[in-house]
């Protein structure tokens, strides 16, 4: 019941993006940034430090406020190029001198890397923050049972079989899973509350996963074909729920059309569509060298003019009618047009972005990156990425159990205490945006990965402290359809398991717990968009706010027993003239293992039990 | 005399560029890395994790041999990208699972920003390993005395007439030294055993600093012209000293012949060497906004070709006959062809690499960049920067005095102690190549410094304990001329005083400690080229080793009176079973103030007295 290591946060500075004036932010305008500095830390001047033509400049920020034990700095930034880099240089007080950066403080001299950032590119989808997202994993979901063509591939299989991860058997594990049968759920999904379904690809292909299409000329008539697709959509959408498809711009399968028309002779443009290289083992170059998924040469004009550049493309073909799919998840994007000492990646998503965006700009696209994305995410580009990196390991890390646990790598994860834990996520998001953060899909599982549920060690209760996680922090919450009922499976292959329709009702307890996070999600701003401040962190507790001008929510997760924290309204940044009022911290969730906070002489009390509560209170 | 923050550092496993093997880098070769671990990790398993297509990839490596103390692992890594980047992965033993990267251990993820990198670039010169560069300000080093014609801008002065720092007069100011005043006091420079002259600007301008050029066509009459320059450069290669020059690519001055040329009309070439635009002040972009210094605007194909980009440019014709130089020092780098929305800085840097590339692989192209150079310095342009950032501002800040200091930048230093120092240079040279690095020039102080003399309070036993960092760490060691006399300056302007010539002998005891120190290091390979392995840090002392294969080379730094520092033969690096040689644990140096050191049972004894001690190991 001791805490072995421990950090209070709350009496540090703090700035991120979500401190930014609203509004465009277009060449030669200026944004307002606003950074809390504790009064306890005593600080007497600050400045922002920006690098405008890669020369430093600071300037002065004036305290615009002090309230709440906090005197609030504002400072204009001047948007002078695609993307401005700015810090803060604190003076005086307790502090001394130092930079404040994404990372936090430091009383030395850091590099550019972990500077905040700002993109004069066009926003993200403001339809991202209250979204909550559901991936589809499409051959597992639901079946229609209407008569579909059965793939060549396919090994047919009952819906309660079970999940064989043999290799040459999982890829062909046909259980039927169809278009048609995730429009006869959507109800499920609607009283679920979350408001976005990204689909794993519907495009024919060679396996049940698709990831190796065969052509993009159609969905595949096995799912439903081109109506199926169409129907569902105007039925998601029926429901305000909206729909993102999933591409793969690095590579096709072996027999798609192109490929075969690249194979018919060298006289045909698809032959520039793929690297043919004589020196490769099967003549081209091929994703992690699995001879069916050629990759594809985007130096090729033709291919990209075909593929994702311009109105006549396939990328923009799903977005408009009848289709209209509200974005694209891209798989494999960091590998994408990179090739050796060739690296057409920016580019490529710079033409596909503008092709998305000449339609208009409500569609997302969002990037498949499992590591550090921050070079390939500046705001130009991808919107932003699949948080594998900043948001699910540091999660896992702290959360999983005494098994040993890779996620999208080969190596296994790094065991964290709760301190290591805020400081990955901490420094491993400093690298990119606010809005692209925003814009990245937060995740604790995916068809890619191992089912949270099993991560934990089947335990639900810690499986909620993830969840909590999941629908408090940035980024776009998405869940994996079957973990919301606990669903397990130690791998990727394991955990693409055939949703359990049958046996709904035994989970609705939990189901019940994840509704109450969505909702709760839903409707508060400040779990939307408020800015994200540590206030501590111990072997088995992290506490946080996130925070707008009218709301601070405070969250504290508990992994195992530890002693209480103890939170100051000055720490939580809340008048303490407004106590009397009804709805002064009142817990918006509380895990059933939580024996609930505690508020006396302006002093909010937390558990040290295992589990999660969040506390709301107002500001004004 | 107790230390009251202390880092024990010689037990982490360390790597650096120095620990692969050398050769030329090419696509499509492998390069050996070696990790070293102490045995006291007990580290099982060590893998490289490297980012081929941006996609990662891991690969164990293997104990080549065990041997004082530490197992040396390891591993082949594969070059398929013009930079490759690479972090090791470590297992095991009482540090269990971490990253090793160029900032150190980490028990959790990191970025890439500090991943170790491999350019296939061509290496820099060779040459730079054992040079030691001696930077000259031509006005105020020597003047020969010959009847030059005196500029138009000139105040004339007495050569031991006061630096005035009042702005209108400063630049004027006119002391008169040329370039034979140069070839006059080369015997000065050979004694001292510098081996390459980094001379200030020696084009026609309007001001004493020639910053502002008003031709490239000829050398500087009032420095005596092309003669004079050509004359030099052959004197100085009779003595083996090299000789660079420097130049601005970002602007010229308001007189020179292009923006003469380009304010004719708007149908010269010379018009898009600009960037003319009604709404500057002045009609023009001018350089911090300073009428004087127009900037170019480097997307003129006809700039580019004139300027830097081939055999016919500004840029070639210095190197080549008759004057023969050795590289260039490029003015202002980090914001050449960047403003706003435009960057084609990378372009230029590329260019002018290719014009000096064309002429020979012996030309250094050292870049200005004061601030975060990373994204500018990955091996395929500019070879190396002046370090102010990882080198001369982190010795600053534990050195200086009580004063504040500002060092290329508007605000002040902040304060170190020896722990923030190393961490400093680790994290702000891991984001750079050991190639890059060990082609950058380290300094205690410049032209646009204070002088370094003056940053210690005048203390010369501080003023050596920073020498014998300069002379010891990695980079090019430059003296700026005065500074090996102890000449003073409090700011960039009253630092650029006369060479005090009559005063020499004067300071023949400090001048004879620089001397012995420039002798060390051109003779010393370790030092040249060794790995650089922190050993321990404390608030008022640093020690580190350079070492080969061959040889260990301890360096013991203290700013103040501390404890005494132990350091085992396993911490060192060195066989016990060679303590019987008669050079084992020679003392190569010692500061005037420093007791020396102590060696006994497998222990050194590093003194707590204020100074700094080199001693030498032999490893076989």
């Amino acid at each position: 019941m001791t805490r072995s290591n421990e950090r209070r946060l709350a009496d540090e500075p703090h700035h991120d993006g979500s401190l930014l004036a609203p509004g465009p932010r277009t060449i030669g305008s200026t944004v307002r940034a606003r950074v809390r500095v504790p009064l306890v830390c005593g600080t007497e001047r600050l400045r922002l430090r920006t690098t405008p033509d890669a020369e430093p400049d600071v300037v002065d920020a004036e305290i615009e406020s002090e309230s709440d034990g906090a005197a609030w700095w504002a400072v204009d930034v001047e948007l002078t190029m695609a993307v401005t880099n700015y810090r803060f240089l604190l003076e005086g007080g307790r502090l001394g001198r130092c930079w404040l950066n994404g990372a936090g403080v430091f009383h030395r001299d850091v590099t550019d890397a972990a500077d905040f950032r700002i993109s004069t590119a066009t926003a993200p989808p403001g339809w991202l923050h209250d979204t909550v997202g559901y991936q589809i994993f499409i051959d597992r979901f639901a079946r229609s049972g209407t008569d579909t063509p059965t793939p060549d591939w396919a090994i047919t299989q009952g819906w309660h079989d079970a999940v064989d991860d043999t290799p040459g058997v999982r890829s062909r594990q046909w259980f039927g899973g169809d278009l048609l049968g995730i429009e006869q759920h959507l109800e499920h999904l609607e009283r679920l509350g979350v408001t976005l379904i990204y689909l794993t690809p519907f495009f024919p292909a060679g396996s049940m996963h698709r990831y190796d299409a065969s052509t993009f000329e159609r969905v595949d008539p096995a799912l439903g074909g081109d109506d199926a697709l169409a129907s569902l959509i105007v039925a998601a959408h029926a429901r305000g729920i909206r729909v993102i498809g999933d591409i793969t711009l690095n590579h096709t399968g072996v027999h798609h059309d192109w490929f075969t028309g690249a194979l018919a002779g060298p006289d045909v443009p698809e032959r520039n569509y793929y690297f043919f290289d004589e020196a490769e083992p099967y003549g081209y170059v091929a994703w992690h060298g699995v001879a069916s998924l050629p990759k594809l040469d985007h130096r090729s004009d033709h291919l990209r003019r075909r593929f994702h550049d311009g109105a006549a493309s396939v990328a923009a073909r799903y977005l408009s009618e009848p289709f209209g799919l509200d974005g694209w998840r891209v798989d494999c994007a960091n590998t994408t047009a990179r090739h050796g000492t060739i690296d057409d990646n920016h580019a490529v998503a710079h033409a596909l972005r503008a092709t998305m965006g000449a339609i208009d700009d409500e569609r997302w696209l969002l990037a498949e990156h499992c590591y550090d994305a921050s070079s390939d995410l500046d705001g130009t580009g991808w919107h932003g990425v699949m948080a594998y990196q900043w948001f699910t390991r540091p999660l896992w890390g702290w959360l999983k159990g005494p098994e040993p646990r890779s996620l999208m790598a080969a190596v296994e994860l790094i065991d964290l205490d709760g301190v290591a834990m805020v400081e990955s996520m901490r420094h491993l998001a400093a690298n990119v945006s606010w809005d692209a953060r925003q814009a990245s899909m937060t995740m604790l599982d995916s068809h890619d990965t191992a089912r949270f549920r099993t991560v934990v060690d089947g335990d639900p209760d810690r499986h909620l402290v993830g969840l909590v996680a999941l629908f408090t922090m940035p980024g776009v919450p998405t869940l994996f359809a079957g973990s919301e009922v606990g669903v397990g499976g130690d791998s990727m292959d394991t955990g693409r398991v055939p949703f359990p329709w049958d046996s709904l009702d035994d989970s609705e307890e939990f189901l019940g717990h994840v509704r109450a996070l969505i909702a709760l999600r839903r409707t508060t701003v400040a779990l939307q968009q408020g800015t994200l401040r540590w206030i501590d962190a111990g072997t088995d507790s992290v506490t946080y706010v996130r925070e707008t001008d009218d709301e601070v929510i405070l969250v504290h997760l508990v992994r195992a027993p530890t002693d209480d924290i103890h939170v100051t309204f000055d720490e939580l940044g809340v008048p303490s003239g407004l106590t009397d009022r009804d709805h002064f911290g009142a817990t918006m969730f509380a895990h059933p293992r939580s024996p609930g906070t505690h508020l006396a002489d302006h002093v909010l009390t937390l558990p040290g039990d295992p589990g999660a509560v969040i506390v709301s209170f107002p500001r004004r």
